[in-house]
């Protein structure tokens, strides 16, 4: 600000008075002012104006657990538009219980934060209508609120991306896709099931269909019930990484088409290498948290709904034909 | 705390009294409360302490990079601890910019943490000074802070697992090792390289060592020079997690011995399936955070210098033979 000041010729409080949009400057000096600030990208006027305001500069985070790479990458982009604010992440992980979010969210905003982004663990969050009302910026990222409460969402095209693995594997000649996912009380599973079924159409069996926690155990009884089919499915769809992993575990070298939900770093490197359904959690996370500094900046504009696209990588693993008959 | 007061027929200021070490209990009395809060497993009493004596209940967290493995198992480790003390967490990511590190630090003391855990990127923390000065905990994790500052520091024996690995290699009839790692001005880069050095004696080749950023270009065409020589490497070890996977991709299917300093999650999926010495991020995690609790009710012994031990796992990949003569 001491920079723009002397570019512009005018004294700090004025600086200050442009950049917050208060009265008492000619328009003449306040255009100086402007055009130095855009000279020396003078960016943290945002940040500037919400010290100002009496904000704590502070966002909160819940996320799942920061020790899964989704969402350490999504945690990741968001501390990188914050601190870019010059403000500071409060994070924390529900670890799926809906009273752990709740708790979180709760603290925080005792804290004062001046807004959340939030990856809901339970379904039910009018708790966070006192908070909606005194005007702190809500940003529900990955997982929408339960109902009752309106407000930014940033989710990623589920069903989309379950429909195009499964025409994936379609049109590598499989009929018999089998899904396995998390709880279908987990919104993100259930969109990928509702996908999954959809591009299926007719060909859906829900012999085929095996949703729980991905624990090593009922994964390989589920996958072993499968093959024990009269018609066994040819291709797997796993329904997001942790899912993936635990599935390959399981069948232990065994060469059945697959394609996962969640790209992972080790993707390209497995025999034969993984088809995966790809988001992207940065993107994810940089979008959330620039749209809750857009509110922040008075944004007061309907909740938006952003859904981000999927994109489909071959590797060779849902590229494997079905086996002869 | 009223459960306690109940339990032991004594007010709610008596409990707080006997908790916070005031005197003014009688002393049968101060026993009775002891013996309740024993029963009632009330362990909170030092989030207690720590909310009445004026403190912020927040802790500062500075890591490399959240969204490495390593480091957001360990960044999930304190989170729980400092969770479960009724205290939040801010954290950031230095990127291994040492200015980075120092402006997060600045900023989580202004806001007044009552303690900090941090993963160092600079090697001068003389600016910590004012603030210890203060008596607010600090906890180095991973690496030493540099001269001038001494604190707790919670770190793994970096060189005696790089001398178990080059030993396990040694042991499969391997006598040309190469080393692959970070920059040595990064400490755990330099003592693993220690440790591989001190193990291999005599057979140390500086022609097979290679350090720097685990970009794949150069990582390759480190490999690719070594692979050239008269008297190639037979064996390799890697210098952490995404050197190895870096390392994994160049072979691109090259079967040579290798064992990796750190574990990942789908090492055992991988073919050959990887051999690695394993840290324990989420030990060091909960260890460096208890150790700041412990500071935080009132420890002020000498500093104390923690060196967690790590563990080989065979798996195949460093038990490969040296190819025949």
């Amino acid at each position: 600000m001491k920079d723009v000041a002397t570019a512009a010729g005018v004294a700090l409080k004025t600086v200050s008075r442009v950049v917050n949009g208060e009265p008492g400057v000619h328009p003449a000096t306040a255009e100086r002012v402007r055009a130095a600030i855009d000279r020396l990208g003078y960016s943290r006027n945002e940040s500037a104006r919400v010290l100002r305001s009496g904000r704590t500069a502070t966002i909160g985070l819940v996320i799942e657990d920061v020790a899964d790479p989704f969402y350490s990458g999504l945690s990741r982009a968001v501390e990188g538009v914050v601190i870019g604010h010059g403000c500071l992440l409060l994070s924390g992980s529900s670890g799926e219980e809906p009273g752990r979010e709740r708790e979180l969210v709760e603290t925080f905003c005792a804290r004062r934060v001046d807004g959340l982004i939030m990856v809901p663990a339970g379904d039910d969050h009018t708790y966070l209508w006192a908070e909606l009302e005194t005007g702190t910026p809500v940003v529900f990222a990955d997982r929408p609120p339960g109902s009752g409460i309106d407000v930014d969402t940033v989710l990623t095209d589920n069903a989309g991306g379950a429909a195009l693995a499964v025409r994936h594997l379609l049109g590598h000649g499989h009929h018999r896709i089998a899904f396995l996912g998390d709880d279908p009380e987990i919104y993100t599973a259930a969109e990928r099931l509702r996908g999954y079924r959809a591009a299926l159409g007719g060909l859906f069996d829900e012999r085929l269909v095996w949703m729980g926690p991905p624990s090593p155990d009922p994964v390989r009884a589920a996958l072993d019930g499968m093959f024990t089919l009269e018609s066994p499915p040819t291709a797997l769809f796993t329904g997001n990484g942790r899912y993936t992993v635990t599935t390959l575990r399981a069948l232990a070298g065994r060469r059945v088409a697959l394609v996962g939900f969640d790209d992972f770093e080790l993707a390209d490197l497995l025999d034969p290498a993984v088809s995966t359904v790809a988001q992207d959690p940065s993107w994810m996370g940089r979008v959330a948290a620039e749209l809750l500094f857009r509110r922040l900046r008075g944004d007061t504009g309907r909740p938006e709904h952003i859904e981000l696209p999927v994109r489909l990588i071959p590797r060779g693993s849902g590229e494997l034909p079905p086996p002869p008959r």
